[in-house]
């Protein structure tokens, strides 16, 4: 079922059910963003069950290819799979999808936009654009007017991320193994991680390759590149799994071109649209950033030996990192006057 | 009330009652450290509890200068003060005291021991030897073997600490808010941290400084470098509170003097006494060391542009971290000859 509200646009949501596309349908919404009818799509799984958008209670259909016949947007927030079949179908019929998995990030021909750090990128598309991974977002949003102001050459990064990362059974797998310690009861073996979360850290996000890093590692490095337009920006980077259900925080030393006094960085974050540093002393935490829009920054302090700056960020990985950078995403495409807009047909069949 | 075993030493613990403390009477135990006599001592408010040792219930004295009469080693594990005030009344009487505050940690006439480390450095000392923070520990652990195969340059490291780095009340703070949440009920306010620590991670341990570091991140740079003997060494540091109940993580980024492959390094790690390397794929955390003695390391590779080492490593604060490695102190003593020894007058006077 979908809703038609009038004026606006056609809109799928793709993983309509899960962790982000909950929070999409909540963010469409808070942003009005002119929506005129929209299609809330899932797997099989999901479908029959509904949604909520606008007071609205939605009857989720599966998503494939025919549900995205006059579509203008299609948002996806599902598996790489599912972007990777169902994304050229949306290109095919001159809708546009914003992809939120990895799968088509890397791609050459498909912008990776953060809509405050490069929005022009959205111009040159084919149908299909790439919003980034919800570790890379917060990292760039801080990086980028540092970059502005004295050049970037390397960051080491440390992160923390949130189990809701790992979408809904990741929450639900923090939550059973909770319940279980508290009753004093064995803990649920584990699904969503490698071992048990509660109570615990582990070093290893998503899938530890043969080379020593995991895959979120490596699309830290690449992500940032693509988006900074830095190929030879030095990223190392250690990603972290912690107990927490909700926001992504990261342990940031910058080394710039020119030496940037811890002022002079402050006035730029402080500037810089989404970012909002706390004052001194006080620091964020996940728990101020979840359900927030801002990337939060707090300790900006020069490296004891360098000119390096150390900062601490905190970003809703869902918001933020997921769902409201994707929503920025189609708000940068209608102030362009992109949606609705007939594409050449060379570029319509580049992804088939 | 103070048990008498027959052979061995008096040894008194200050702080008997607390976090470490009781781990350090279990340590003594399961190590058959030779004690004559143990006398569990405690400020005020725990005076009259009991402890266990060895099967017996002992009951808590005061700590007071007189119960120091006759010991042979007084292991402090409670407030700075109270090792400021009482440790020079141990040295006094012609005992040891072997402290686990940071109270004489950075006196130049007090060594501070890892006896993995810097063993020696128990020759030389007035009746004061110092054991280092929960974090330090792990970090000189793992750094040694490097330096020791090709030397030590720089160190980038971030820290995932437990809440019983802030003893008792940081374990029951964590607990009753972890509580508080599941129950859906509000959060007790915070009193062991700044802020909430269940499901959230907090970017500050101890105190923030005007400098815009912690305490505890200044004591890891300054202790590293007395241990190491290194006093160039530059460490930098972000150090973060994790909702973790036992064992202090870190992702450590190492320049050594000489490139160092990743086989040779694994194989110096391997080689160190009380250091264990996961195998490739494997990964610790606090889970497996919590209980533990050992310090468990994994993720040893290379950084994507330098020659510059990642490893992940993790330690129990409460046993390496502090019980353990005091009573390791304690061992290296006895080992050398070195408890219940008469020291120069001249010596003895030197903390008054």
């Amino acid at each position: 079922m979908s809703l038609r509200t009038g004026q606006g646009y056609v809109v799928a949501v793709v993983g309509a059910t899960g962790a982000v596309g909950a929070v999409l349908l909540d963010v469409l919404a808070e942003r009005s963003f002119p929506v005129a009818e929209l299609r809330p799509l899932a797997s099989e799984r999901s479908v029959g069950t509904t949604v909520g958008f606008r007071g609205a209670a939605l009857r989720v259909e599966l998503a494939s290819a025919e549900r995205f016949d006059g579509a203008d947007l299609v948002f996806f927030a599902a598996t790489g799979a599912l972007s990777k079949e169902l994304g050229p179908e949306v290109a095919r019929r001159g809708g546009i999808a914003i992809d939120k998995s990895s799968t088509w990030r890397m791609d050459p021909r498909v912008p990776l936009v953060v809509p405050e750090v490069n929005p022009a990128r959205v111009e040159d598309h084919d149908g299909i654009i790439a919003c980034p991974n919800c570790t890379t977002i917060p990292l760039v949003m801080v990086l980028e007017p540092l970059r502005r102001r004295a050049g970037l050459k390397s960051v080491v990064v440390t992160t923390f991320q949130s189990v809701s990362g790992a979408g809904l059974p990741g929450l639900e797998e923090l939550a059973a193994q909770q319940s279980a310690r508290l009753a004093g009861e064995p803990l649920p073996p584990p699904q969503a991680f490698p071992t048990q979360i509660a109570d615990n850290v582990i070093p290893v996000c998503e899938t530890l390759l043969p080379d020593g890093y995991t895959s979120e590692e490596h699309k830290l490095l690449a992500e940032s590149r693509k988006i900074l337009e830095l190929p030879a920006l030095e990223v190392s980077m250690t990603c972290v799994r912690v107990p927490v259900p909700v926001g992504h925080s990261a342990a940031v030393l910058v080394e710039t071109e020119r030496p940037l006094a811890v002022a002079e960085a402050i006035e730029a974050l402080r500037a810089f649209p989404g970012v909002e540093v706390f004052p001194d002393g006080a620091h964020p935490t996940p728990a101020d950033v979840a359900g927030r829009d801002e990337v939060l920054v707090g300790r900006v302090r020069r490296d004891l030996h360098s000119d390096r700056l150390w900062l601490w960020e905190v970003g809703d990985n869902l918001r933020k990192g997921a769902a409201t950078n994707a929503v920025q995403i189609a708000e940068e495409l209608v102030r362009r006057g992109l949606v609705g807009v007939a594409r050449e047909p060379a570029k319509v069949a580049r992804h088939s």
